[in-house]
């Protein structure tokens, strides 16, 4: 290990569940035989870090726990196996720290899917301090000309999006409505999905949104389910042949939108719920569903594959992100915004503060 | 038209949804340009027949109406333009009877989804007579060497499950869980299950059906969901990594099983949805549904190249269906056992009595 | 049939394989019951119609022939069966003029295999007329904001270059090299792919051609053949990675291209042959091919569907195709310059001079 | 380590290229962090072990080098990483002993086109010794029910010829023609694509093989190439429309067959290629591939999950595959019958003797 690397660090720890969150200095660990170090330079913050904190989801954490899991930084120590990344190297700490790579889902490419998971600021610490450990084969690798504050957001949101637009199976010339679509997710999801050649109808609320997702983001429609006295009606006339979209894309954080989709999706087309609110259901008339013949399916982030190329596409300068800098020991100011919903675009914990 | 077509023929008409059938005889019709005029053999009689008169769907049927849409017989007329169909040969009329084969959905093969079929027995006069007419690029060919009582059974219900066993996406060699294995369609999907490759595991209840699906049917274990003390975990340790089949298709005509199936299929696998259980919902948590990136679609019917494939493995001897024989006389009757759940095995008609 | 449709038409008709051909008013033909009649407006001008005249190809034409197969025009009368096409709908006539629909390859929608297909101006007369018939079935349906002039050129090498795209397997952010980018093939090919998200490579030679694929047609990189000391090294230089791109469409007519493609195409990447040179072949070295898993494979125009989604991409003003416009009367102009090889961009018929 | 693991071990080595095979006693090596150590109880020959041995591929090996790539045994040791793989195990090594499962193709699942690949018997010791590493994520998983020397051959041909069909796209009910059927890899062929529901077409040459073909291996049609006066007729003939086969697995040693195959494969077929005649090529009329839209693809070895299901179909008793047990220290015997040509089914060598 290089001289440079300190012995202590700041993080941020908590040590139980939903109680208070420490600012304080740990030590630096070395990296395992196939693992690597990162001194991470920016984090993002994620609504699953929040419950990580809170400890309402059914799966959980490890504790003491540094949370965080969008990191992006800088390689400072490599272990004895570890052949293809170097340090100097900029990579990317995601949700999937690691996986067995040897399961039947890791052996297909679904590492999402691994019964045994690494997964970062949960089972394992994540990017909420100086210095992070990853596993070498997962770290995403980041182009050096790309800033890595900007980047942050992409190594998780990003690559949900990404990947929920491959798995609807939508093809370049197709429609894609996106349920949510003025949200960080659905801002995302929009200009993803006109980068791979879909037509985009946005559905949201609010003049705000309306304006964004039309003039800044590209959708062709916009639908305001709040004022629409018919969105099924309104989401199919979007279409030229009002038969609907191809593909809908679920990010909204409500029930009611999942249930929704699969009456206004075209026959033959998918539904992708990638939103997660708690304890929702999905709904389908099984008539209906048979006769129309679509498709309900749930994606999951991304492997490693997506998320090279869901960074490819914002390298290329064809995915902006709104975000906000601040300093790391402000995480709880953060989580305090999250909590209240008063946050709009990301915002991204600068380690060094 | 050759002379010994009749003017008059025998047939099954109903007057008025849900009003009394008449077995009278009708004037026999001539076919279009593009149409054949099919001496209807033999005719299974399904569910949907039942519906179709009792008018309990939402949508509405033509009137005066002959039922039926599993009819085999010979071509004994054909339109100016009709090429490929000659007089003489052996051809199913299917559910089916006719589509536009000009729009979206024609063009990509998805003739079932066509917004203007034309539905036997439901929108046009369907197989429960001597003589009816079918769309020349819609009827199924039937190979001179198949009994035409046999193959009428096949003609819908084995077109349907093998659809849907196609729509799965299982490979040869992965689990296929049929739900309503012992029924109708559960035990032709069972058979064509293997035939494909597949491996199979059968859920419903009594002894009777679970002697019949693992002796006779080839599944590997049968699952009793009356008996089972816990039907998820049963049917995932079926599979030898307890991770459950790779896909399940419900033929069921309840509920609960469309809301089951998601717990127990592994992850990335794919749940369909064929039977119709009036008024049923799909049903799914989101949390995981997404975690697990599982699939739920529908399937109806199929198109015609999945016809000929259906009625090719049939022809092969890979499909047993068992059935009786009865008068076309005999229709009431027949209604009459189906309401009262009677009905083991699938009835045909035979339009000559 | 309304009055204003005339007893007669002008029209280019060849009464022997290669002799002369005359242009002359012959009769106006009446639709079949599937058929429209269509009064063709312009007509693009493709080497398929030189080999139909000069019947150098394995497949002998009608005779007396009227050529042509990219026809755009106005309904003005329809078949007994016609539903869906009504008069004065702007519609163009393709290559397939019609397909049986029912056989085993247009039952998967893959018409252009059909064994009986009708082609426009060369198994059944074509747009070189004023008044052509085409299958209803099988007519391109054309906006009609569009001009008709513009699409004609879209109705054949459009839909062949973008069904060659599909067939590639190229998902957006891919590259897919272009061999012959600088032709008319060519270019409409680099237009369709990055439409579709992918990125491209141009392959061809000579100053003009590499400025106008990379300044005017968007491609990332020009390897001029001609030039280059290494094309495969090039070529594989292109991509970031240096694996090579994903796809190669080879519209080039001479032979070469089509035997080095098989060793710059990146590993399980896929080789789309589409141009037809006299007597080439298709050569790779079995080990490379085998160790690299590669795939070749012929695209052949387009079916319906196809012909539909690459009008939809030049209605959304994505595609830029070059045209000149002569009379029908000058057809042998046309033919002159293209044995001369003197052509750049199409040559549109106007058949009103 | 376990006290039980000898110091030193009998091995076939080679000191150079196409030198002395010495049997000898070398040294057992540890296995590093994520490796096992396999004491191989059988290993099968393959005609690569004597193309490593005679150096006549245009990769080098290692040397010293012991061969071998078809080795099955029980696990006596693991690395420190290993989690999955426990003492006791049986286990395969396989030609792709392991790979960097973190380059572009390893994320994708094509481990056999990593760039950076440790081959069995070939850049690594392989198993014609009595104690052999292997990277765990890479050992194939050996149920503890199956006899050690009949699943050796299954670990490179079995597996390899099952992944060529995998990638043919052939699915059940159609059918596929094996071309070299008589031979090892065809005959396992044969078998594999007939419990995936395929239908097989077998050519050959000889009354023997024959025989075996259509009464042992399941075939429905042999086709004698040296018999036939027209292989493309016969060929297409065997099918019922006389279209031909949907795919066609070419495991052939000479190149003719590389070269009929695109003439009687079905419009819109595929080839597939996995045999690897020295210096052959691929090639295919140009004009012919496009009109019927043909594939021709190369398939090589198979990932970790073809090799899991191959064994399984092994292990489901669907496979036979004849096989003679000789000792260790004969194995230049069999190199010498070998290049004779005078191998009938696969040698396995017992690593005890």
């Amino acid at each position: 290990m290089s001289p440079q690397i300190p012995e202590t660090q700041w993080a941020q720890v908590i040590e139980e569940t939903g109680g208070e969150i420490h600012y304080k200095e740990i030590p630096v660990h070395k990296p395992g035989p196939d693992e690597v170090l990162v001194n991470i330079k920016f984090s993002g913050v994620c609504h699953t870090d929040l419950h990580a904190w809170q400890g309402d989801w059914p799966l959980a954490t490890k504790l003491p726990l540094v949370g965080g899991h969008e990191g992006a930084g800088i390689v400072v120590a490599t272990g004895e196996l570890v052949e293809d990344v170097k340090i100097g190297d900029h990579v990317g700490l995601k949700w999937l720290n690691g996986s067995c790579l040897a399961c039947d889902f890791c052996q297909q490419s679904d590492e999402p899917l691994c019964p045994k998971p690494q997964l970062s600021g949960y089972t394992v610490d994540g990017t909420f301090q100086q210095y992070a450990i990853g596993k070498a084969a997962h770290v995403a690798r980041i182009p050096k000309e790309l800033p890595l504050d900007a980047i942050a957001p992409i190594l998780c949101a990003g690559i949900t999006v990404y990947k929920g637009l491959k798995e609807s199976g939508a093809k370049p010339g197709q429609w894609v409505a996106v349920v949510g679509a003025g949200g960080g997710l659905g801002s995302l999801a929009l200009q993803y999905a006109q980068a791979m050649g879909l037509r985009t109808i946005a559905i949201d609320t609010g003049d705000e949104k309306a304006k964004m997702c039309t003039e800044l983001l590209g959708a062709e429609t916009f639908v305001d389910f709040a004022k629409s006295s018919n969105v099924v009606k309104d989401v199919q006339a979007a279409t030229p042949d009002g038969l609907g979209p191809h593909a809908v894309l679920l990010v909204a954080v409500n029930e009611k939108p999942f249930q929704q989709a699969a009456e206004y999706v075209r026959p033959r087309g998918t539904v992708v719920c990638i939103g997660l609110p708690a304890g929702a259901y999905l709904k389908a008339p099984v008539f209906e569903s048979v006769i129309k013949m679509i498709t309900i399916k749930g994606s999951y982030v991304g492997n490693r594959k997506d998320s090279a190329e869901a960074i490819d596409f914002y390298a290329r300068g064809l995915i902006k992100s709104p975000f906000k800098v601040v300093g790391l020991s402000e995480l709880k100011m953060v989580y305090d915004k999250m909590k209240k919903g008063e946050i709009v675009g990301r915002y991204v914990l600068d380690t060094s503060k």
